[in-house]
């Protein structure tokens, strides 16, 4: 017998779980598409040397492969186990890795896909990712990533559009967010204008833990790497800036840095929204250095939670594949936390949670064939129907009714058979009432 | 730079690919929906204990393994490396194994989540699941399931139901199928009344073959598994019958075959379907040895391809979970197939393929914003709506729309800015109109 348990980090998820998710992920996907997006999916597994390098050595280290089939040792060099020389143990033993994450598999299959693609290259991808991380409240082994990306185009209209995707998600949920923006070509300028143009990454780490840290936090981060005390003044001083136009006095001698702010002007301009959703945050730093352009995040206003989405411009997306000059941005939803904050908000729809709208209950063998034919006429008219199987006792049928949630019971007995009626029972409220099927039907629509 | 390529097997799926494709689960979903089944998800991963032994022999070996991370070799007794002992080693070098089936990991989520089902437990489930199976036209090593399962319930409702989701699901797809209906009890009737009760197996894994070896095949077979000449004249004898009144007068003194018979006529009548796309067919077997009741197979009627869908009813789902008596009948659908199916007979709603509905084309920076507030109003009307960027040239941006397949342009020019009317190019026929934003609005729908 085996034991019963499913590995650490995963998850099972019930229906109600299940169809809170596909609320979250139809919500999402359908605004991609509203905007032109097209969907593509890439294997789970790739080639382990298509992952390996692409996520620094920490994340090399996280990543799950897949041990080769059969006689998986005979193309091992036996030195290596002696050595225990894992860095050259795993690729030998290992032809393949599950994916880490959309962004690497999205660029090999751009560059593999190339001559099937059109150019701007709309497309989303939701698909779940697998990382060998310690599990914490929050932080799963398996869970779903949601990203959208336009490669191909330099186009500001695309970040705006980025934009109002958030904003229309986060407002079909009834989620109150502020979508902070900022440019990574205005914290190079910064750097440069604080004379340490070399240590514009030493920076931008800095000032991503501001949250955390505070800025004194900061102030103290900056001078262990060897920032001078006039340039941590400039950048301390640059932080404290909230205003597009006071930005532009302190960096007018910068072409990089003006043209980061015009970037972001016409971003949230084209985007057309004009209350206080959107939200210049120069603090913005993002930890990703791949980004060049404007980078985004989502924050929910209502409930303590980190951020709920982020992205941002690239320059450079697949010359690892060996394909240069592929430009982009994208954006990517973070799921897990909406899920958690829609939960805590008390924001999932009711009837999105149980699909199933009426249950039939019956009595004896004549109510139950009657219960067979109701259902199909009422599946026909698009209801989702379930019948109670025959010959159950009837507070079963009941207490089963109400364990699965299901809104309405119809119930079939002598007196609903004589008079071709049925009685249907609201099963919040416990109200009863006898229906024709043309009542019934009007009632549950 | 690392070569580009993806695992053998394995696929990558273009938007088109898995429009087609969402199509298909949409519509298996929402029968599954309209019946009162319920979604289950669980992970990719399980630990390998929970999947090893639970396919045969053959099975183990086609389980993909997850390397444990770190140093996986602390673990190891080097002896077995040195024997290559694999038996030993798979389970001492991986904790965990991917998802080979629904059915195993549904077995497990029913014994891990008991108090949180109610029973009768209606659940659908479509997931991936992988095996390391030599890839083939038609097979590969990562590949959707669909399966819904009723268990907790012995009511023959639930096969007419099941029988009922196959022939609405094929139904929507346009599809011919017919649909067998076989009872194992009439299998194991024919045994008993042939007098070789013990070599049921032996017979039923000869008559699965007959599609392929004939019914001289299927003797020489009976034969060379040590049946009595006798035996397989009574068997052959049977095989040839296509109807249940006639069985009845072969099978009237066994008790089983009798009960057998009536479970399919009741399936049947209760399913309410009366044309001849359910079948009895005493030859299906189906190779699976947990069945006990009613066996189900659809075939596509006008194509040539393997079953596209199959079940039955097993006495035992849990027990190897160390629960006994969950008891059950499920079917699943064999996506890829059906993909394959649609695909060569045309079936594929034209529709559902690109679901970007038109795109808005503009000349200068005056256009380009029409467009922007256009495609906002646009999109709030209900439409999936892409803009060509700003600046391109008018050839370029028609040639995008042709290769994106999008079915309308609007083109927003000098006329169109002065009289507030835009021009409703159909790609399909070339036919040009100019229009006002209401015309515009009723156009596209």
């Amino acid at each position: 017998m085996s034991k019963v348990g499913i590995p650490q980090g995963t998850r099972d998820f019930s229906p109600i779980q299940v169809a809170k998710r596909s609320y979250i992920f139809e919500t999402i996907k359908n605004t991609f598409l509203k905007y032109g997006f097209q969907p593509i999916e890439t294997p789970t597994m790739e080639n382990l040397s298509t992952l390996t390098g692409k996520y620094g050595e920490e994340g090399d280290k996280l990543l799950f492969k897949i041990l080769n089939n059969g006689e998986f040792l005979n193309k091992v060099d036996k030195t290596l186990i002696d050595d225990a020389n894992y860095n050259k143990l795993v690729p030998a033993l290992c032809d393949r890795g599950m994916r880490y994450d959309l962004t690497v598999p999205f660029a090999r299959y751009v560059v593999m896909h190339l001559n099937d693609i059109q150019f701007p290259f709309k497309r989303y991808q939701i698909q779940p990712v697998w990382r060998a991380d310690r599990p914490q409240k929050g932080r799963y082994r398996e869970f779903y990533q949601c990203d959208a990306d336009v490669v191909g185009s330099n186009s500001i209209m695309y970040e705006s559009e980025l934009i109002q995707i958030y904003d229309q998600v986060f407002q079909k949920f009834g989620l109150n967010v502020t979508i902070k923006l900022n440019n990574r070509k205005i914290l190079s300028a910064i750097a440069t204008v604080a004379g340490i143009p070399n240590q514009m990454m030493d920076m931008t780490i800095s000032i991503d833990k501001l949250d955390k840290i505070g800025l004194e936090g900061v102030k103290n981060e900056l001078l262990n790497r060897a920032i001078s005390v006039q340039a941590i003044d400039i950048i301390i001083d640059c932080l404290q800036i909230n205003d597009l136009g006071i930005l532009k006095t302190k960096l007018e001698n910068s072409e990089e840095g003006m043209l980061g702010i015009s970037e972001l002007e016409k971003a949230i301009s084209m985007s057309g929204i004009t209350h206080n959703k959107v939200e210049f945050d120069i603090t913005l730093a993002r930890g990703l250095n791949y980004y060049t352009g404007c980078i985004l995040e989502v924050k929910a206003n209502d409930v303590e939670m980190g951020s709920i989405g982020g992205g941002g411009r690239y320059d450079d997306l697949t010359s690892v594949f060996g394909l240069k000059d592929v430009s982009g941005v994208g954006i990517s939803f973070g799921a897990d936390r909406i899920y958690d904050c829609l939960e805590q908000l008390d924001l999932f729809p009711n009837n999105n949670i149980n699909q199933t709208k009426a249950i039939i209950l019956s009595f004896d063998y004549v109510s139950f064939n009657k219960a067979l034919e109701l259902s199909q006429k009422l599946r026909s008219e698009g209801f989702n129907i379930e019948v109670y199987p025959e010959g159950a006792k009837f507070p079963k049928q009941m207490k089963y009714t109400n364990d699965r949630n299901i809104p309405f019971a119809i119930i079939i007995g002598e007196n609903e058979l004589t008079n071709s009626e049925f009685t249907l029972k609201d099963m919040d409220s416990g109200n009863q009432e006898s229906l024709d099927i043309s009542q019934l039907i009007a009632k549950l629509k």
